[in-house]
């Protein structure tokens, strides 16, 4: 089910598109046809790369986009736009295409992972949606990839709605978490949305309500003999917490044939605390109850907690994942490519202040460079006129070091933008959650290099050109030097 | 008009309320009373306050909390709630109280910034979407209000949503930001549903399309000739961008009778450049046209573009306040303070792990000391069954230095809590945004100390308690330690 088909975001915009928009159909040059690319410029956490997630929203916002009645007497309301322009937005609807990475692909810095050919007013609209919809999701992904490559096997679990940007943040983030290798959600409502398994047994509060601990615990087994888990920081861990949680795993489970299935820890030192109460639990021959622990964990935590031998069969993960804490802004931007010109794309580039912010200009494609052995070498960007032969030594730019005179051989390149939406319309079936979360596993099980993947300076993905793109970029920023 | 009336967000809860709650109903105990408190523990960026925001969505969701058919189906489906809990579900409203600061107070660490008075389980399934409310815009306004210190009477706006941690993070994070300080946002839907003036002009696109920089600025002048604002960094800010914005405003607005409203920088070095264009303009006789920047700016860099005498006149703010970059966490939480037992409420206390997770126990009020000269030097924590006398000197305790003997002498106490809801319905008129913004301004013109808004090493606001209320939590801790 889809909470949003209740909602119309249309006008999730900033109000330069509207600007600009108004602009382009006073001066009837709404309908030229135009490329825009979206990128990024920098991988969260000086990481070795990114997740792109939120694909399946941006469809639904475009699929929607409409101005309602109320929409139009606002915009009127503000007096800045030609009533013929508001008629037109009556009746408006994406009439553009739309090409884009498969959702769950690794992606790199300031390459098109996704390209919008529209008319103008059309793809100007969609600016606003699109980048927040990427930004947001693409970067809770990648950060819970590395919350869980620090556990290392041990379940992550999405712990963050209270203190998730808003809503939005907490259901939409746990959608990205479980994309990014997280096992599951604490938050009902993305549970509900899209079918994430969900995990949540109590809190304090229960524990406080009884005044008593070992009732608290009681009470909690009777009503869940199949899942009892329990919470055992309240008062005293290691004098109350843990002993209590040993007599309810004997004197009310046993009896009834039921065993105790975990015990949670939220505060306290977690590596410590966690051997410590793994072999009280063993000793009370509770071998098989599984030991979690939540608290303010990251990647970092983590790592710190394995290394010093915890006992932890699953993190419970919130704050640091659902805010993306330690990074907390994915900077994808959306730059115009293309302007048709009697018939032909021709190319635009943006020159700017900082050199990083010059654009990769004119209508493109991008390709994924695999070797022998199916790892990602590289990825490579050609003019969109041209086709890339692997068959022979296949010649390419180093932005970085142009002079040098480099070839793939035996490698096979794969494009990596699929047409989405075309003329409007969905022209593909949207993968699955659980497809896209098996992509990501799959690429970073055997695509993507070790070295890419690892915290510490990580090694940085080639992105290369083909000779005549790179040509065409030299000659444009030429050009607009004069 | 208010965007959520169509979206029922009852679900946007952690699973263990639910869990609790299905408990609590099979045992019988879901309308015992109890008493939550909401407080967090550590100012955002080391700052000496917080403002609290997001009430009225509180209101909002607490007033609209209903299960609908589809929920109770997705519940069942979970195989883990009783039919009888199911059918109690769909028939469920909130029946009770909720006590809050006034939106947009100053409140600090510790003290209950809300308490809800209800049924165990109504308490309970409220827990995650407050919390995630207050904790988005009590961060976004409390950073809001750094950058806009920071700016000295230089309009702040919120040009965030793009990287805005999905739609409902731009939307409230742009009313949270205006709570804060801003003078607006770009975010039309924000605009729409606040009323908050909105405000926008191009984006780089605009130059792009046009090739000719100069030919861009003539059609927009054209198309808004009343509030021409000209971005001028997609190629060359001094040699081209200014010299053609001076042009427009001398062959294109001029015979109209217009003057050029503005200039926007979104790249480069902005103090320099800043410097550099109020030269050119007020050579040119453009003394009016105001300065506007962008580019990851913040409290520090405005600071520092201040500091260097930049001529700003305006910031546009994007990501690091619509995430809260520095400090993007914001920490509050909810816990059981007091249960009623033979109709009297008995006080709850957590103890833990960690000596700041200790909870403040039983029903309380909370007071802002004001002295005779309108500042307020102390917080001050009550029971709720006494009434601090203010025309006498009245002795507190500071928790930390509780062995000293001190007293307020010609101060006044204001309470902070105010009923909000009672018995499930709103009872008191919600204040409107502007109402909300001018608190903020007037607390932080005249009420708190100077001393407490600086950014290095602010002073640490007091929260007191009265000595009954400090015996009452002494001797609960000595009977915890028992």
């Amino acid at each position: 089910m889809k909470q949003n088909e209740a909602r119309n975001l249309t006008m999730m915009m900033d109000l330069y598109e509207l600007t600009m928009a108004n602009g382009y159909f006073n001066d009837q040059d709404k309908d030229v046809k135009v490329a825009f690319d979206v990128f990024y410029r920098r991988n969260p956490d000086d990481g070795g790369f990114a997740i792109f997630a939120g694909l399946e929203q941006i469809v639904e916002y475009i699929e929607n986009l409409h101005f309602g009645e109320e929409d139009i007497a606002y915009l009127q309301s503000l007096h800045i736009f030609t009533e013929d322009f508001l008629n037109y937005l009556k009746d408006f609807e994406f009439k553009g295409d739309v090409y884009a990475f498969k959702e769950g692909t690794v992606m790199y810095p300031n390459e098109p992972i996704m390209t919008i050919v529209a008319p103008l007013i059309d793809a100007q609209l969609v600016e606003t949606a699109i980048l927040a919809q990427i930004n947001h999701q693409s970067l809770i992904a990648t950060k819970t990839r590395r919350i869980v490559k620090a556990a290392n096997g041990r379940a992550v679990s999405d712990f963050g709605a209270r203190r998730a940007h808003n809503n939005d943040a907490a259901v939409y983030g746990a959608r990205a978490a479980y994309i990014g290798g997280a096992v599951g959600t604490a938050t009902v409502l993305a549970g509900q949305m899209f079918d994430i398994p969900v995990s949540g047994t109590m809190a304090h509060s229960w524990v406080m309500y009884y005044k008593d601990e070992f009732e608290a615990f009681k009470h909690y087994a009777e009503n869940y003999p199949d899942g009892t888990v329990l919470l055992v920081d309240t008062y005293d861990v290691i004098k109350s917490g843990i002993p209590n949680a040993i007599r309810v795993a004997k004197e009310v489970l046993e009896p009834m044939g039921k065993r105790l299935k975990g015990i949670r820890i939220d505060s306290g030192d977690l590596a410590y605390l966690s051997k410590k109460i793994r072999k009280m639990l063993d000793k009370a021959e509770l071998q098989d109850c599984k030991i979690i622990v939540s608290n303010s964990l990251d990647e970092r935590t983590i790592t710190s907690i394995m290394d010093q031998g915890g006992q932890v069969d699953s993190f419970g993960v919130g704050e640091r994942l659902i805010t993306a804490k330690s990074d907390p802004v994915f900077g994808a931007v959306y730059k115009i490519a293309a302007v048709m010109e009697n018939g032909v794309f021709v190319p635009r580039i943006k020159i700017s202040e900082n050199i990083e912010k010059i654009t990769n200009p004119g209508l493109k494609d991008v390709y994924r460079i695999y070797d022998e052995s199916g790892h990602a070498v590289a990825d490579l960007i050609t003019r969109a006129d041209e086709e890339p032969d692997m068959s022979v030594p296949y010649r390419y730019v180093d932005p970085e070091k142009p002079w040098k005179n480099r070839y793939f051989t035996g490698c096979r390149a794969v494009k990596l933008q699929h047409p989405v939406i075309q003329g409007g319309k969905l022209v593909t079936k949207l993968d699955s959650l659980d497809e896209i979360k098996k992509r990501v596993k799959e690429q970073l099980g055997s695509e993507i290099w070790e070295e890419e993947q690892r915290f510490e300076n990580p090694h940085r993905h080639y992105l290369d050109m083909s000779p005549e793109y790179y040509e065409m970029k030299m000659s444009l920023l030429h050009d607009s030097r004069e």
